[in-house]
């Protein structure tokens, strides 16, 4: 079963936002056995649509649109969709019900735009969306579904998850596709792939193994299609197995979690707990870890200590040691780090300081320039790292870092115990 | 000029990373007059890679390819372009030079799969890659450009800023286009529609109105295509204040940055000072904040306090609010506000403290409850929200709902002055 996925505005073409639809749609529609061919953002031009729909029809089984659903009216969506099936238009009135309760909830006068989103092409079949004023709509032609929903992220992912989805498992026999991916970390994607040549050369046809580089991570996944889930993920396991006990020092975990939620995982079942000092990351660790749910029982918060007197009164760091070492030395990271650990009362503390850019760096002390450390009650480990002058890959790469830098360390004092 | 970017991999399609390559180079595009008519994610298939080749070869004047250039199986993009231009094979000094550099410099041995990335076809021009081992390849055929890049976020990047931006502008003779973006809050998308309809409908068609609303806040942004640059900026300018004047009170600002950095710019120009204090939102204001180059004149820092007692011994919080209020109250979030504006000695603080979930809700406060305040010296202002029950979303519209309050209190205090 092939699906397709379209967005249409010109938001994504001029690069005014990213498209975090598509990939979590497609990752909803894999984990049911549905594979995506092809995602194509396109722009708010009939024609435009209307043959990125014909291209994908001849594709893909079941097409899903977001996007160009608004009030307003560069939004030509619904009108495009009207023309593409041939259809006329009807007022709905499930969705006017809808659109009139939300603007009374608000307190808001129903203005005649608002009330024109209840008009669908007449041959839909209008899914009520609970969380916004524009209907969800599913067409059916020549056996083939197109779906188009609103572009809002959450009103997306509500339609996808209490209304698409469901409807797509109960229509269609689906093949199975099982997933196994392996988060590695320490070791480059090409000395990974010649030490694991072999078993890849032997792999059956119908599993495919990907490399999935990221921030000195490296993400295997092997996936299998077939017709039998339980066969797949035997068969699946057995190769895991096979890549783990070649590379394994370098394997952090073999599940498609993040290594931040991996490092939890870890902690959790051992009763330890974390916190964070952060500088030039200014936050966006503490940002990683608290995305995941449960998070709360191992990390304990932290601090963004951007200026040097909050270094000083939340840290503890010395007045002293800033003036005559600087924020970005390993003295001060040091200091950072037991600070976070003593104050925060945590069994183990990531502490990060460096020169983001694109200002404030200096010949000893370039942009990118980073001090990572890493505490814990036995000892302080304290790296420095050169990365680039681009700011926001700075603040990511630092914090991949602290990660990989505090994995190795709790693995190095777990196998002690 | 148009362009398409097709991406390759089965990373996108599964849904296994976002794509956010894509919004970049459109965005880099734009700014120099080049449109892009269609973003393409393919997966790593000979036929499908042909076909989209193809095809936007068929729409577009520059076709730029990232991804599927890596070492290993998996990756077959080089292949498939030599196929596509009926090319052959020829080992590149230059890329080899720099692929054997790399390997010096990280002290490791360079395995045939790494020499193998400098073998490209025959009829492309290499342009060598600083910042990684697959080298860039650019193809011309029947007048049109073909760019191959690393699909790795910062060598696409250098390579586009440093190479392949330059070389499209000095080739082509590019139509002007003027972008400007209004940024609004406080204000529904088809209530700013309505305010603005008469402008909008006197809008000559060289110029486009889009709306994008997110998070609460709507961007307006007026696109207009031409030859003469500052005949276009004059007349953009002039249809911006129409809809500046008509809708004053939800402006924000008139350029196109995000809300913190206009609150950053704000304060930054009156010498205010800034902290923050978060519980649900687990340093994700303070990420948002310490992206932006030049924060830490405004921004100090701030606790993430998680755990109870970093409430307490952070920021101050009352053991006995905690005890007889709970974490997510009106009375903690104050305590909250002005424990941070007290300890971290700024002019104004922001505080959240809320139930993100999917755990933690309760019949009298479900998931999605969260309290915000902000403190200035002179009050403290708390307000409770009720969103919704998925724990991302949460934290970013607590976020958004957290930097509307203090613009609206900056405002407010500014107005008085």
């Amino acid at each position: 079963m092939l699906a397709e996925i379209i967005t249409i505005g010109d938001e994504i073409l001029i690069g005014q936002i990213v498209d975090t639809n598509s990939a979590w749609m497609a990752k909803q529609l894999n984990l049911i056995g549905v594979s995506v061919k092809q995602i194509t953002s396109v722009s708010d031009e009939e024609q435009h649509i209307l043959s990125s729909l014909a291209e994908a029809e001849k594709r893909a089984d079941i097409i899903l649109i977001t996007g160009g659903l608004g009030p307003t009216k560069d939004d030509i969506t619904k009108k495009t969709l009207a023309k593409y099936f041939g259809m006329g238009f009807r007022r709905d009135e499930g969705a006017l019900e809808m659109v009139a309760s939300i603007f009374k909830k608000f307190n808001r006068p129903l203005l005649d735009i608002n009330i024109q989103q209840a008009d669908v092409p007449d041959g839909c079949e209008v899914i009520v969306n609970r969380n916004g004023t524009a209907p969800c709509m599913w067409f059916e032609q020549n056996n083939k579904i197109f779906v188009s929903m609103p572009g809002v992220p959450y009103e997306m992912m509500y339609l996808m998850d209490d209304e698409i989805l469901p409807r797509i498992k109960s229509r269609f026999q689906l093949p199975s596709i099982v997933h196994k991916t392996i988060l590695t970390a320490n070791i480059g994607e090409s000395f990974l792939a010649a030490e694991i040549e072999e078993i890849e050369d032997n792999l059956p046809s119908h599993i495919k193994l990907a490399y999935l580089p990221k921030l000195g991570q490296v993400r295997l996944r092997l996936s299998a299609k077939g017709d039998d889930e339980n066969a797949l993920k035997t068969e699946v396991k057995i190769y895991a197995q096979q890549i783990i006990s070649k590379v394994n020092k370098f394997v952090v975990i073999d599940e498609d979690i993040p290594l931040e939620k991996a490092i939890l995982n870890m902690m959790k079942e051992r009763g330890l707990t974390l916190s964070t000092a952060e500088s030039c990351t200014g936050g966006y660790i503490a940002h990683l870890i608290t995305q995941h749910p449960g998070c709360s029982s191992v990390y304990w918060g932290g601090a963004v200590a951007y200026a040097y007197e909050l270094k000083e009164s939340i840290l503890g760091v010395k007045e002293g040691t800033l003036a005559k070492f600087g924020a970005v030395s390993e003295e001060t990271i040091v200091e950072m780090a037991e600070g976070a650990l003593k104050h925060f009362k945590t069994d183990y503390a990531i502490a990060v300081s460096g020169i983001a850019g694109p200002d404030g760096g200096t010949v000893d002390k370039p942009v990118g320039t980073v001090w990572i450390a890493i505490a814990s009650k036995a000892k302080t480990l304290a790296k420095v790292f050169n990365f680039s002058n681009k700011r926001i890959q700075n603040i990511e790469r630092s914090a991949a870092s602290a990660l990989v830098m505090l994995l190795n360390l709790l693995r190095e004092d777990l196998h002690k115990e």
